[in-house]
């Protein structure tokens, strides 16, 4: 017989989930699409179905318990609440739904909590006490450690890096505020900057030709050298890099990891992130955080993160 | 026998001590100005003196240890390190100064760290898990609590609130950059504040009047009803609240403690940060946040914060 733990990382676009085994293997990996499921019963009923399926494949397998990663997944309620990036309104209680499925202990936490635990035990941050994930997906949410620990605040809602105010007056976000960090650093943030540069921009770029406007598009424009690809991911950095500096004089971490889509840019979106946060850092802090992107493979931090939930 | 703790509060201004006994009860009471002393080590060798003639005097008393709370102070390193408050520059090695007079342990922490423990053992903090208290004295500073436990960071150094940008390009800071907090929301920045003010308004105001301005004296116009006065609280309170919404986005705290020289005005900028706070705070953390003044006597939380560093 094999425990296993099933870990999910529901997000914006994609809802992401694997079997992990107490080693943290992933000896499965699934996927599906989180906005096609227009109620949350919907997505734990297709979630259910393919587990049965699973499990009736693998009688080896003794499932002890599932970790979920949601955006405003809280530890303490078992909840998503008001999540601004899901279709999904007000409070969704997940533990429960999934709950009258499934026996064994099922717990909910952020999304970027998630990722921050699976970078600390399967990614950079293992050997870090104090550190910070920043999901860079279809909003920006991050997960702090201090001390060891992953912070929760009062209300297990700590962690809301996307929602700090980069820019007075600025987009509007879809938590009905302005000038929210995950307005301009997300994957979303990085394509309304593109929108509003391609509106003025006079010169040739690679970026018109796009069939459509994506982080990802942008990244093979800007790799080829495409001018104002390489503009945009300044400009998104100088935002980011604003935001981590600020966030550095209050938790001061040794380490921050960047994870989700955007990160996958890589050094376009490292090298002026770095550049800015250099930029704004007090003295005190200057050259001493490490800015690194995920290494582990695309949206597993999470989905191991979240597992890991099971067996702590 | 009394089992004694000596608590120091260094502060841009002055330095204020005291002897507190294992219950938080405060046996004597000191105040030295910080500036007359050009030199640390010209305070230490002050303090020594004051602390052998007031031992002859209570032979009663057993010194157990010493409690520093200062500006930049580090508890991993026992020192004060390029605080920009300070005319003591660089890195000042204040816990073997002390040592080497004094045989019994020496802490040195954060000035604000020192208050955020004395709010929590002795304060409006008492029973808080997830708490912040931010000192608004000659500069900005701060102690964040994370469930129970004080934030260092990896380098102790952790709770730089006051040097978070709160105006892009904004007024210069002592630190070399511009726009931090503490040029706006410290009892020198109120005065700023009201130099700015002065220089432009043309309507009759209780400030020039002032002998000299000051957060005190600009707290008693506004307590007489002067518009001016009550504008500037306000203009403050906005500075303030905004980067208390942010770092509640962080890490969640259900209260929040003002303490400290500009704290003394109490409701006048109680009033003004909360409901710009509240007007900046993401949904999820509307109306969780108490915003208080400290209930501890003026300048006692960070020493008795302090001592209780020998007891813990």
């Amino acid at each position: 017989m094999t425990k296993i733990a099933i870990g999910i990382d529901i997000g914006g676009t994609n809802t992401a989930w694997g079997v992990v085994d107490e080693a943290g293997n992933m000896l499965h990996h699934g996927k599906w699409s989180t906005r096609d499921h227009a109620e949350p019963v919907d997505l734990v009923t297709h979630a259910i179905q393919d587990f049965r399926a699973l499990f009736e494949a693998h009688p080896d397998w003794t499932p002890v318990g599932m970790g979920i990663g949601a955006p405003n997944g809280n530890f303490f309620n078992g909840t998503i609440e008001y999540a601004p990036n899901l279709d999904w309104e007000g409070i969704v209680p997940l533990r429960d739904l999934f709950q009258a499925h499934f026996e064994v202990p099922i717990w909910v936490t952020n999304d970027a909590n998630a990722a921050a635990v699976g970078e600390q035990l399967f990614g950079c941050a293992k050997g870090h006490k104090d550190f910070l994930v920043v999901t860079l997906g279809t909003g920006v949410g991050s997960g702090f450690v201090v001390n060891g620990q992953l912070v929760y605040g009062h209300d297990g809602f700590a962690g809301e890096l996307g929602h700090v105010t980069v820019e007075r007056n600025g987009r509007l976000c879809g938590c009905g505020r302005r000038g929210c960090l995950e307005t301009y650093a997300s994957a979303t943030g990085i394509v309304w900057t593109a929108k509003e540069r391609l509106a003025t921009y006079e010169g040739d770029t690679l970026i018109r030709d796009l069939p459509t406007l994506s982080a990802k598009g942008l990244a093979d424009c800007a790799n080829e050298g495409d001018a104002l690809a390489l503009e945009i991911f300044d400009y998104t950095g100088a935002y980011l890099g604003f935001a981590l500096a600020n966030a550095t004089a209050i938790t001061s971490p040794d380490l921050i990891v960047l994870y989700g889509g955007l990160a996958l840019a890589g050094d376009l979106i490292l090298e002026p992130t770095k550049r800015y946060m250099e930029d704004h850092m007090l003295n005190l802090f200057k050259n001493k955080v490490s800015l690194k992107c995920s290494t582990v493979p695309h949206n597993d931090a999470a989905i191991l993160g979240a597992a890991a939930l099971v067996w702590q």
